[in-house]
């Protein structure tokens, strides 16, 4: 076998997750076969074999990347300082995956939000990549807890709120905001930075129904 | 065949979406087939049909029947003065949803999320679904911004903030913490209520990188 240097077998690697992520997206994980991928990558056996025993360690990897990427994505805003408000640090999620992961479908939609809606119910009887995504979650989590914690030393946030339920519903929106690409197309970065400022703008009313007063810092 | 009240065609109707969700929350909607619905549900073939055609049918009641209930919510939500906040807002839409939709699993675990996440998967190939969850989304959409127009009535918001992208933001954290509890289990409201809190009580620094400063009022 000739010696083929790290810069292409990376590269050969990409092109197969990224054909996979394009199949999967189209057809689901259950109606695509290694068979599929091998067309759409146009590659031998023998090359993609090399790469992934199989359909499962396809997931797998796209899975570990992804929340690879965005957790590290994370742990550097958290050494920016002042650190960036969540509008920004929102949209620049989305901005981001565009780019880390921009694989389209022959209709040119984005693929990656639609995979991400399967890979969740996929894990709902997948048991190992369950796991495996409740791993990469609570380290992506984590990340986003660094960034709270920077909002309370910065001043932005009062010290006395709870940083991971302040990560999780971050992570919520993110995700959510994933969903809805993939059910109703796309939508400007700005549409999630907007949104997500209205909140940070919000003051209470004195008489607010239910509401606990929030201290002001 | 004999009168029977609308109670009992109500309560027989919800037995089967009960015991069709607990199906589909188990399996996905392609390992489940009517038959196993009416082996869930204890019923004759002619008593579901009665009601349902068939899958199609039982997973395009239950969508409507939920994002008709999120619905109403919303559009009560906009009615009170003031109207609740969007952190006791949220808080109560997963309340509403344990209580409106409870089937559980033979696991104890609450069924709606993974059914949840099916619906979205599901809609990716299934277009008379995908248009159908675009129409109810569309509405409950439209009853977020009665709400946040609410707030900006109060004050609560600055004016020049686009109610559609908040309705959309506060949509996409709901969506996601429903992710989260299909994906890593059950948390109490009081999380998505501490979290959501913690993002109304920010601050801006006046060297915020990347921030626009927000009216504040």
């Amino acid at each position: 076998m000739a010696r083929v240097s790290q810069e292409h077998l990376d590269a050969r690697r990409r092109q197969i997750l990224d054909g996979a992520a394009r199949c999967f997206a189209r057809n689901g994980f259950h109606a695509t076969s290694m068979q599929d991928v091998l067309k759409e990558v146009d590659l031998s056996a023998g090359a993609v074999y090399r790469y992934f025993s199989g359909k499962d360690e396809l997931i797998a990897a796209t899975v570990t990347e992804v929340l690879d990427s965005v957790q590290a994505m994370y742990e550097r805003a958290a050494l920016e300082s002042p650190p960036p408000a969540p509008d920004v640090l929102i949209a620049r999620t989305l901005t981001h995956m565009t780019q880390e992961r921009s694989a389209v479908l022959d209709t040119g939609e984005w693929a990656f939000p639609r995979l991400m809606i399967q890979v969740w119910t996929e894990t709902l009887r997948n048991d190992e990549l369950s796991a495996l995504l409740r791993e990469r979650f609570t380290k992506v989590r984590a990340a986003w807890v660094k960034v709270v914690v920077r909002y309370q030393e910065a001043g932005m946030m009062p010290d006395d709120v709870d940083p991971d339920a302040v990560a999780r519903t971050l992570m919520a929106t993110a995700q959510g905001f994933g969903a809805q690409y993939a059910l109703f197309g796309p939508f400007p970065p700005e549409v999630l930075r907007a949104g997500v400022r209205g909140l940070l703008g919000m003051r209470e009313t004195a008489e607010g129904a239910g509401n606990q007063s929030v201290k002001s810092g």
